[in-house]
C-alpha cells in the first residue's frame, strides 16, 4: 500500500504519522504529517491540488476527515497550502498560519465557495504573530515557532513536546525521494547544500534559528522534503552545519542584479 | 462597470491594461496586468481562485481567452499564481516563472487534470534562470529581470521597453484600494513602510535592485498592490527611499527567535 504512513511516534493516545509517498509526477517530493492527540488532529503542510486526493483518502483511514481540527501551514507556498479551499470545504478545520499570510491565503479560495460555506476564510484562520504561540491540541500543546526568512519571510515551524519532534519545514530539506532517517551526515550534505544556499535568506537567520533549536533539544528534526535527523548527535551535526552556511543574500552581488 | 481596466499604454499595436478592482472579500487588494502586442498577450500575476472568474471574464472583452500566450508569475504566492491549473486548462498559455519554482508550481495542479490535458505542467513552463531573460511577445520583447529576495527568494520582475513600464511585483506595493498614481511621495510612505520593512529580505538586495533600475530608467513603476510611480521624479523618490530602508533580516535579533 503506497500510502501507508511511517509511524514516527505512538504512545496510545498521542500519535505522529508521516506520509512521504503521495507526491507523483512533476512536483517535488514532499512529506505530509498528521498529529493525533485523543480526538483532535493537526495536518501539517498538506500541499496543493496535486496531493489533495491521495492525502485525504490516506487520512480517512486514521481520522474522521470531517472532524479534522487544524491544518498547520509553515508558509504560503504551493507545495504547502494551496489546497486550502478544499480543506475548508470538506472538513471543519481551522488553518494556522503566520499573520503575514492571513490576507494572502484568501486568494486561494473562490468567492462563491466562501459564500456557500457562510464563513469567511479569515474567520477560520489562526493568524500566529511573529513571536510564535502555543496551539492546544487534545490534551497536548503544539508550539508554533518563529523561523522567519527560512525561506519565507513569514515562516513558522511546529514543535510537538510529547514526541519531541520538530517539524522544520524547508530547513533541513533534502532532494531525495523518501523520509528515511539520515545515517551518514557527510554523505547527506550534497542533497541539501544547493537548496539551502539558494533558498535560505542568509547566515544570520540560520544562526539565530539554530541557537533557538539548541535550547529546544528536539529528539528528531523532520523536514517537509526528504530525510529526518534522529537523535542528539545527528541533530547537532545539522545545527552545526547550518550555523556556518553562507547562503541567500550573503552570496548576492551587483552582478546578480543586471538588466539581461 | 467595476472591471473596466485602466489603460496604462496604447499606441495602436501595443497596449497595457491594469485591472485594479477585481479582488473582493478578505484578500489583499491586487492589480493584474495584461500586455497585448499584435496577436500575442501576456497576463501578469493573475492571482488565485479568488480572482479567476472575474479576471477571465474581464480579459475576454479584450482578447480571445483560449489564445492567451503567457502567464507571467513574479513569484510563487497565492495572490500571484495559485489559479495556475485553471489557466492551463482553459487557455493555451505557457507560464513564465523563476526556475526556483518550476518544481513547486506543479503542486497547484491535480494529477488527473494534467493527464486529461495530455501535457505535463513542466512542459508548459518557461523556467527563467536567476540572471533573467528576454521573452518574445508579438513584435516586442518583455524583459524578465532578477529581483530575488524582494520578497521571494526567487523573484522576477517584468519590464516592457515599448511602454517603459516596470511591473515591480511587491516592490513599491502599498496597502490602499486602487492603482492611482502617487502624487505626494511623503504622504504615501506610510502606506508602504510596514510592508517593506517586514516583507523585504534586507537592505543589501534593495540597493542592488535600485542600482539596476536606475540604469533601466523606467517611465513608470507599477506594483502588484496599490499605487503607481509615474515619471522620473517620482520613480527616483521611490528608488532613493528603498535604497536606504533597513528591512527584513537587518531588523532580526535573537529575541525574535525564541521558544514561545
Amino acid at each position: 500500500m503506497p500510502s501507508a504512513p511511517r509511524v514516527l511516534f505512538d504512545d496510545g493516545s498521542h500519535k505522529v504519522l508521516c506520509f512521504d509517498q503521495l507526491v507523483t509526477g512533476d512536483g517535488v517530493q514532499s512529506n505530509q504529517f498528521l498529529i493525533i492527540d485523543g480526538d483532535q488532529h493537526a495536518l501539517l503542510d498538506p500541499g496543493g491540488d496535486l496531493t489533495y486526493m491521495p492525502l485525504s483518502l490516506a487520512l480517512s483511514r486514521h481520522i474522521p476527515l470531517r472532524d479534522l481540527t487544524y491544518v498547520f501551514a509553515s508558509h504560503q507556498d504551493p507545495d504547502i497550502i494551496s489546497s486550502l479551499d478544499k480543506w475548508f470545504l470538506h472538513t471543519n478545520c481551522q488553518v494556522v498560519c503566520s499573520t503575514l499570510w492571513a490576507r494572502f491565503l484568501p486568494h486561494l479560495s473562490a468567492g462563491f465557495l466562501t459564500q456557500a460555506s457562510g464563513l469567511s476564510t479569515t474567520e477560520r484562520m489562526v493568524a500566529v504573530p511573529d513571536r510564535g504561540q502555543d496551539i492546544p491540541l487534545g490534551k497536548s500543546v503544539i508550539k508554533a515557532l518563529p523561523a522567519h526568512f527560512l525561506h519565507s519571510v513569514g515562516n513558522l515551524q511546529f514543535y510537538d513536546p510529547v514526541s519531541g519532534i520538530l517539524f522544520s519545514g524547508d530547513m533541513g530539506a533534502s532532494m531525495v525521494d523518501d523520509a528515511d532517517p539520515v545515517t551518514d551526515f557527510a554523505a547527506h550534505v550534497g542533497t541539501m547544500e544547493g537548496f539551502h544556499r539558494r533558498y535560505m535568506c542568509g547566515n544570520k537567520v540560520c544562526r539565530l534559528w539554530a541557537n533557538m533549536v539548541r535550547q529546544l533539544k528536539p529528539k528528531m528534526i523532520v523536514p517537509q522534503h526528504g530525510r529526518a535527523f534522529v537523535g542528539p548527535a545527528m541533530v547537532n551535526e545539522f545545527l552545526d552545519w547550518i550555523s556556518q552556511l553562507q547562503c541567500g543574500m550573503d552570496l548576492m552581488e551587483q552582478d546578480d542584479y543586471q538588466i539581461p
